[in-house]
Formats: structure tokens, C-alpha cells, sequence
């Protein structure tokens, strides 16, 4: 039976996997980290949105499954390092512990994303004033306890969110959407609500994009049930005052400038292609969109086809996704390869 | 080989069909319309978001593989009767120009939506004035020749377009996104500047969903190439002045109200579960979400999946959708019926 090559083992690269080896394929998930799951493992999410289903139940389903198979043979902490074009498929040097050779009939290429890391703009004094964190950091929090400042350890009685860090802002060089951030800042927001029934809880947004079924899930219960406070406006500077963080920036609905200290802000950082997509992309002979996420070459025939035959795409590699997008994309680039492979089923 | 029926023959039971059918097994495609492709077709869509692909060559495209496979039964000007649980499957009643008798193994609910009806929410004035349409109208317009006042047959010199017409509205009962709207109007905005250089375009909008790559393709694109104008705002009520429609609302940027007379006015409806939504999935005993939609049950582990064994979902019928993402819905389902079917490759 034909082998496939799945790089990347987040929630695309798992259910590509899963999908596959059901089936009677042979796959070799290949994942750089040490750990499965992607950034679902790496930044341990809590409640999933829209939901609110359990991150760690969700990735302890997700990886089970892969690691019981018999077909799915798991490679951590390897990378790919030479790829050659073969008559059948390709022939990948996998480069691990030890250095191996991989012929396989097919590659998928699951590499996910990194966050944008806001250091790279200098406004929001991340790495200066330690009140300040990212979206990530405050899921860390939550996972292992109660969320507090960390300055000094002590429980936040305001929190500011500011969306489209690193995202919608031609000057940090990112003009799309991250498609998620506003929707995960919600979330986070309602979760937030349940440890701090005090707080003053404000999400500082251009358009507030909980699109779809999201909208009374999320947005509307948000506001109405959880008493989170949406203010349109840029923050333009954050600086400190008395040891807090202090916003200043214009509410573009009362048309007014804002100065507003919290006692923690949390930075909802877009998504950017994963380290090493470039490389891996040339190698492959894949193309990037303008962005550098991989490029979907015939997207209403198959999210997963890419301008090279044989190889395709799944999750956030080919630019921003939810985790139900990534798995739904696992299972078109399962299905791309077997229409590829020419697999029929038996009768 | 199992037997499948696919119920919808737009995008997602379009490409769910072929690739089941690729794949060996028989497949019953239902459709209650005389012709395929469901909306796509019904509205004569010219451009698809965010590519600007042509609407019917994708639709050629897409039927032609299903009506030229020799494993797919197409049943056009059918609905489904009775329907009873078998040990295997489901033996469904077929109601077309005879009624017949189907035996099939499994079932794929994939019957879209429909616009919301400007009618149900008055204050917009559609049917009563002519030139207040819609946007799936101006889709036709479009595909037809000029776009044009309905009223004397005039280019316009002026066009509103109004965002949320039947969504996010608890008045009229739709408390959801429908998650397109704001791209297809920027993508008609775009495309309308290209028949009407001169036109004052305006889009009243409450926020601007064009989430992930849509933001620089079509946002960023309709002001900054096509001159295309936002106003954050509420439109309260359409009159009509001097035969021309007069919009009154408040601009919540600039807080203070307006009047303005457009020569046309598009409003950007919302989707709703397709008409005998609720019956089919009573039917076969799927729950549908509260908006109305059927429920998908597992999305983290497929998007496919319901409360019904053996009965799966794809595209709008489970909430608004992108073509898109109805074609990749339509190789979930597929995936799925596999999955549920057992069916594994022939080595």
C-alpha cells in the first residue's frame, strides 16, 4: 500500500494521519517538536471556541489516535532535510535522532503557524512592562491557575485586550486577518469573567469578527451575559503609570482620545506562516501567496491541491484557521490524496 | 458497492458526490430543483469571492464531473418522502416524476440555505420601492448585462449597499452572522466599479467581516484601488424621494444622523436553512443548532458528523458558508460516510 509523508502533527496534520491510515495507507507523521498536537499542545489552550469544549480532552482524543495505529509510524523531533522527485513520489531525507530515507507517494504539508510576536512593534512595550502579555501567555495562565499580574502576583481587578496585534497593520508588513484573534479574545474574556466576577473586562477592536454561528455564541453572550465592554479604537502607545500599564490611544465611536490604565493587558497576536515555511515550501516546489503562507492553488476543487502534484496542504500553513478548520482540512488532504494515489475503495 | 444518497446538489453535494463516487461507490444525487448547482446556479453568481474565479465556469466544472460519472444517479425535480431506518441503512421514498423506492446505506444532508426576504423587516422598503433589490439580484443584473435602476432602466450614479439585512438582528429573529455578506458586497462594490467608474459607491456596514485573506483582497482593495466608501452605521429606514430611495440612519463614526438619496440600493441578506430544513431532518431524526441549521455534533473531530449515525452534513445546511468551504464540507461528508462505512483501500 502507497506511504504519505504528513509534516506537521497539530490538529491538520493528526486528522490527515488519522484519516489516512483508517483507510490502509501507511503515513509517517513527521513533527518537529518533541510533543504532538501543535500549537493546541504548546500553548496547552484551555476551553475551545466556540464551544468552550476541553483543549486537553480535545488534543488527548486527537493524539490517541494517531499513536495506537499500527499504520501511523510517529516521528518527533525530526525535520525534513533533502527531497528529491522520484518517478512514484519523492524520496525525503528525515533528519532526527539519526538520518534516514523516506520514499513516500505523497506529502502533506501541515506546518501551522506561529504567533506574531509583538515585540516587533514596539508600541505595545511587550518585553518592557511585564503586565503586558499575549493571548498565548494568558491561556498559560489559565491552564495553570488563577490569572494574575505578573508583576507582582496579584489578582487583576481590570484587563484590556487589544485585537489585531500583527494583523490588519501594513506597518508590522501583515495586511490580512488573523480570522480568529477576535473570537478567541471573546472566549478568553467569558472564561475570564467566571475567576474575576469583578473585573473590568475592555476589548479594544477595529471590527469585532465573530462571524457566523459565533456572533450570540460569543460576541452576544459576551456582552449581554458576562458584561465585557467593546470599545472601538486603537491604542496607540502603551506606557506605564504607578506600575500599570497605561493605554492611550482614540475611541473612534466618541471620536476622543483615552487615557486608561488596567492591571493587565493581554495582546491578541495574529498568526504568522511557522518558522521554516519558506524553506520547506522551495523544497517541496510549493509556492507561497503574497503573505508567505503556502499557496492553495485550486481552492473550489480542493483546499489542499498546491501547484505541485503530489503535494498538498492542510491547517493555518496555507494561512489563518480555527482548530475545526484545520481538522476539516486534514480530512480534504487525506481525501486529495487518494484521488491522487488513483485509490479506489474494495468492493 | 455501498450506495450513498446526497441530498442537495449544490457545492457541497456536488463535490461530496464526485468524490464518492471516485472512489467506487454508487451515488444517489437528490435535488429538488430542475437543474444543479444550487445557488450558485439559482443566482447566476459572475464573480466568486475572493479570486474573482468566474461563477459559471466553476459551476460547469462542477456538474459536468457528476453528470458524466457513471456511478452517479443524478435525480433532479425530486424530493424525499418516507423514510425508514433499515438494518444497513435507510430505505427513503423518492418523490420525482414517479415515486420510487431507494435502499442506501448512507445519507448526506446537503440542502444549503435561502436568502433571508427583505420583505419580513419593512423598514427597508423592498418591494415597495424598485430600486431597493437585493444583493443576489444585482448578482442577476450583473450576469444579464448593465447594472441598471429598476425603476426607468438608468445607469445609476449612485449605489448603497447594506450590510446585515436579516442577520445579527434579533428583531426579525436572526440572531447570527451569515458570514459572507461583507466580502460578496465588497467583491460586487469592486466589480461595479469596473461597469460605473464614476458612481459614488457607499457601504453602511456595523463591522467589516472580511476576516482572514479577504482583509487586503477585497477590503483594502475596494477603498484604496476602487474607491469604494465605509460608513459605520445603521440604515433605521428607507423612504423614497423625488423616486429616488432616501436613507435615514445614524453614522455611529461621525455620531450624528443622515439623509441620503441613493439611485439604487442593495441589501446584503443573510442566509437561512433552505425551505424544508426542518422537515427533512425530522425526517431522519438530525437535531438542528437553534438558528435553525442542522447540528453538527462532533466539529472537532468532523465537520460532517450529527446526532444520526450514518447521517452526515455538508455546506450551508449547517450554518452559512463560503462556496468554499461548501466544497470542502462536501469531502468531509464524504470522508465520513467512508469512515462510517468502513471502507478501506484496495491494496
Amino acid at each position: 500500500m502507497a506511504k504519505v509523508m504528513v509534516i506537521g502533527a497539530g490538529p491538520a496534520g493528526l486528522r490527515a494521519a488519522e484519516s489516512l491510515a483508517r483507510f490502509g495507507l501507511d503515513v509517517l507523521l513527521v513533527e518537529q517538536a518533541p510533543y504532538l498536537g501543535g500549537a493546541l499542545a504548546r500553548h496547552r489552550y484551555g476551553g475551545l471556541m466556540p464551544y468552550f469544549d476541553s483543549g486537553p480532552q480535545v488534543l488527548k482524543a486527537m493524539t490517541a489516535v494517531v499513536t495506537d495505529h499500527a499504520r501511523v509510524t510517529v516521528c518527533t523531533e525530526s525535520q525534513v532535510g533533502r527531497v528529491e522527485s522520484t518517478d512514484g513520489g519523492f524520496q525525503v531525507e528525515l533528519m532526527g535522532q539519526t538520518a534516514t530515507e523516506e520514499h513516500v507517494q505523497a506529502v502533506i504539508l501541515a506546518t501551522g503557524f506561529t504567533h506574531f510576536d509583538p515585540r516587533r512593534d514596539a508600541k505595545y512595550g511587550y518585553g518592557l512592562f511585564p503586565d503586558v502579555i499575549t493571548g498565548a501567555e494568558l491561556e498559560e495562565q489559565m491552564a495553570a491557575g488563577p490569572v494574575h499580574r505578573v508583576s507582582n502576583g496579584a489578582i487583576p481587578e481590570s484587563v484590556a485586550f487589544i485585537y489585531c496585534v500583527g494583523s490588519r497593520d501594513r506597518q508590522v508588513g501583515n495586511t490580512y486577518c488573523s480570522r480568529v484573534c477576535c473570537a478567541v479574545s471573546t472566549k478568553q474574556g467569558i472564561e475570564l469573567r467566571q475567576q474575576l466576577p469583578q473585573a473590568r473586562i475592555v476589548m479594544f477592536y477595529m471590527d469585532v469578527r465573530t462571524y457566523g454561528l459565533w456572533e450570540d455564541q460569543l460576541y452576544w453572550r459576551a456582552q449581554e451575559e458576562a458584561g465585557i465592554v467593546y470599545v472601538k479604537g486603537r491604542v496607540a502607545e502603551i506606557t506605564q503609570h504607578d506600575g500599570r500599564p497605561l493605554l492611550k490611544g482614540e475611541d473612534t465611536l466618541i471620536r476622543g482620545p483615552f487615557e486608561w490604565e488596567f492591571d493587565l493587558v493581554v495582546l491578541a497576536t495574529g498568526m504568522e506562516p511557522a518558522a521554516g515555511t519558506a524553506a520547506l515550501a522551495a523544497k517541496f516546489g510549493v509556492e507561497r501567496e503574497p503573505h508567505g503562507f503556502l499557496r492553495q492553488a485550486k481552492p473550489m476543487v480542493s483546499a489542499a491541491i498546491t501547484n505541485r502534484p503530489g503535494v498538498f496542504v492542510a491547517g493555518a500553513a496555507s494561512g489563518p484557521k480555527t482548530v475545526e478548520d484545520s481538522v476539516m482540512e486534514g480530512d480534504v488532504a487525506a481525501m486529495a490524496v487518494l484521488e491522487h494515489l488513483g485509490v479506489k475503495a474494495t468492493p
